[in-house]
């Protein structure tokens, strides 16, 4: 399967060395408007560089990865679903929930395959508490309770662009709530403040946020997030249910411990989703080749990206607006 | 200190002992509907059956234990602050917040020192958790995360007149998150279902819950509760502040973990309250007795009790009529 | 059950508390060669103050509670056995195991109920595990393995008299290997060091030690000692066997843990022996009045007692001889 | 730098893999008897198949990684050094002592690069701790206690070629206990038994052992090794010392736990060397490749190969004689 990488930023390096390192794969092109970013991917990957419609038109191009900026998502995931290739995305589509459903209107028309980059899914601590969830162990899911928290803060610029923390950060909370309940939240309710840092708040958003919601049968979850944790990239999951409670934690640097005269001292978590989730990357990449190999739809699939969005926009009105919020 | 204990039922039975086994306190008196249980209670304390009004008027009580049904609390607390005791009552004063008013002007002018049974606070686990954020341990709190599952739900006719989930349960989560926050709570959004038991339900009331609360601050905090978790009394908080994350877990029956074929197997949480809580009670009441020796305040206190019953009823409110509610 | 303890000291004081809480059983008389600590348990526990002789004599005591000097136990031992007393006595019975025996033979012919205090057995971690091995849990038990380290080392001038680390604090391993392993060991290699106080090697003994032993059927064991750990009272079962491994672990002072920029920081584990085996005291305490009173022979015996001083002695030797000692 | 692979088994594929993934590195050749095996290990590393005079006497080879029998290890290692390759040699260097020194000595004449594969020291978790340890994060270490059993026993005819349990699988805990002592043992006790399979006992070997040893400033050490844990490979270590105490435990396939009615059940220990080791060898050979290239002396050198087959001979010989052995 030969890929087009589009975007060679840290993002983009990433899925392009996942590609170089399976046998099955290799990475034909790469296309970043930064020349030298795009030179140095190609070469660690062995691609050569070239831009995004000569990508789009080879046909030495199965597979397109979109690494890009957000705001080109929607109308790579088009052009590439017109030129028939298998397309992977980085999350999300778009942040207007009616550019990413158009867009998925053209996908559904070319039946292209397209995967969205919820990375978190095929964290293997986290898949294999959905696994074992999948296979009854807890009966029905009631509580899904998830904490989510960044080291630190990212720039205001970036605050400012991205949609806010209900769309850029959350947005995986609200994918991985969808993921562990198996049912679609109806309502919504979020609480927010810029408590880290006031700048935020002045760009007009939050850094800590909490938001509960509820499916049609009653099942509820409740997400928190911070953009700062002096101990690390904090991500952790449970699942309360009728036979019991499903959870999966953090992942230390190191097992060692120190016992000394003011206790018992762990190692720090793993500081930052490069490190912690360089797996789960590896898996997500497989699991999109593997589909597109064997003609399934891949998964997690566009409809979950707008899923995920609506929810991100419910979060947001709701804070916004100081209401509880429902999902049509 | 001489105490009269009315009410010699489970919890009755509890703060009797913790005053018997101080050699600074007798129980002098215990009252009960219930003769034989009276009698009983009379008997393993050392003290003599008697009267409510016999107690409230004999000059050789100085405090009383409120262990009574909830609806008699705010009658008995009036009566005893009239006669000048010192009074510890089990939380909540009234299940109405106008009833708790009325009665906490009266407590105001006759400067009785009431305690309110908050039992949690005094958990040396969670007590340890409130003291370091006191110190300064994590900066300003931003978060607080509140796990309260009951091991098995209470019979349906108790759901009936406790005022429900978010009244007889939440309603300790309730004042934990004020003890942590140090903040009032100024606006809720609970959402609430009856998963557990359908008959639970159709009585009006919710087995499973979440709640989020903002303080004027923007300081934030989430409750969890469910009448059900197979795997014991499950009582967790953690706090998220600017230097970092305390946090306070479950206590196990024993420290063993068997390693075998199917993973480590550590031993399950302790099951109830009373076994969890044994402790906790046990300091409750040396603080009342502590602080009334002393002529401070008791605290947790009246208002205390008030503020979390309030809360109790904005949750209430907020489940049954969908929507976000702000507290004046 | 009518106690007379002799010996008003620390030990003495956590049996004669034990015997008081109980409402079976009452201290009857204590004695002990310093006057005011005499009167001060005995009015703390309502008893009256004697002397050792009347206490023997006297028909108003069933069983003694030995808390004296360690080179006054068999005496007093053999003293209250021809008394027809119920005989609980502090390990160990004697420093010399000839002295052991003949005690023991006077015991024997008394047919009097004597229980030596290897109060680890009922520490409720310990005695779990010991439970589950005995339920076949692990299957055959195959390595013991035991951690045992003080917070800090005792003073020169006890480590003098004490019989040195073997026999006054590895002894207390020796017995839990014996209940661990179901079997005598039958051959013994120590090593040790001073490294802990150069004083301590002057004074001919060791400060940290490691032994390991072997049983008929080729069961092993193996202790570490130390007599200083920075990080608390170090108390660590493990037993490996055919179908798994139990372990048991240390107690923390709370569960409270700390989530910072240095790692997770958990709690202390609980600092000595007198607030890590509180309740073990209380269970060995209810276990040898429950015995007692049902006519069964208390259990660790004065053979166990034998048997934990033969593994000292020859651990002893191993040391100093540096070779392996074979038990007969 | 361009290597010969020798020996295309199981430990030759890890090293061969760990070469080719370098960048800066190479596979130049590979061999084995297996000429199916050598074939396959050529393609998937873009190697050559070649023969083992042809890849010594080669210009076109710097190193060499050897991984063929352990009978072979020694006349390998001295043709390597003979021909002025760098060499990464699997332990043990040769079952015979003098063996070992003879081959030493031609190492030390021509001055080849020799590292030795106690591929356990470059765990993070255990480099981690050790690093502490150098560090002086716990003082002067005083007791090292290394516990080791692996998931089930090797066969019968592995037994009689290896060595025995002391000798094949001890030998990387002796290695371990020099990391972490810094000083050489001088005196050993060892016990060990047939528990696991009696035909183990049968063939002259144990399967259950534990070892003390201590050193010439009185550091202690004691291993325990078991063939067979229903748990998995279980490999932890503690190093105590004069200001605290660390540990380094063992890895689970995923952090997910489970809480029911039967306990809290966390996931099994990874299974196998392969699993629990595959980061250490990477970053062995990378340690390897990092001195060759800047011109240090290997570590683990051919003298720890040396030191720690030593030990393996004097607790084969204290277990068999029944004795305490010094060691000169």
């Amino acid at each position: 399967m030969r890929f087009g990488v589009i975007g060679a930023g840290r993002i983009g390096k990433i899925h392009a060395a996942n590609v170089a390192a399976r046998p099955d794969c290799k990475v034909a092109y790469v296309a970043d408007v930064d020349a030298a970013a795009a030179a140095a991917l190609a070469k660690s990957t062995g691609a050569t560089v070239s831009a995004i419609d000569a990508i789009m038109s080879s046909n030495a191009v199965d597979a397109v990865a979109i690494c890009a900026p957000t705001d080109m998502h929607a109308d790579l995931i088009e052009q590439a679903a017109r030129a028939g290739k298998a397309i992977f995305c980085e999350k999300p589509i778009a942040l207007d929930v009616e550019r990413i459903r158009r867009c998925l209107d053209v996908v559904a028309k070319t039946a292209a395959p397209l995967m969205v980059g919820f990375n978190r899914r095929f964290d293997p601590n986290f898949a294999a508490l959905q696994a074992r969830i999948a296979a009854g162990a807890i009966g029905e899911v009631e509580i899904v309770t998830i904490t989510s928290r960044d080291p630190s803060p990212p720039p205001i610029s970036y605050v400012a662009r991205s949609g806010g923390l209900y769309r850029d950060m959350m947005i995986h909370d609200f994918d991985m709530a969808r993921f562990l309940l198996g049912e679609e939240p109806i309502a919504i309710s979020a609480m927010g403040s810029a408590l880290v840092d006031k700048a935020i708040g002045e760009a007009g958003d939050v850094d800590s946020a909490v938001v509960v919601m509820e499916t049609k049968s009653g099942k509820l979850a409740q997400i928190s997030n911070s953009r700062r944790a002096t101990y690390g990239y904090d991500q952790r999951i449970e699942a309360h249910g009728a036979k019991g409670m499903l959870s999966a934690g953090n992942l230390r640097e190191t097992t060692v411990e120190f016992a000394g005269a003011n206790g018992i001292v762990g190692d720090k978590i793993l500081n930052f989703f490069l490190e912690r989730y360089a797996l789960a990357y590896r898996l997500e990449l497989d699991t999109f080749v593997e589909a597109v190999k064997a003609g399934r739809k891949p998964s997690p699939s566009g409809e979950d990206g707008l899923a995920a969005n609506r929810l991100a926009d419910a979060a947001y009105l709701s804070w916004r607006e100081k209401r509880r919020v429902t999902l049509a």
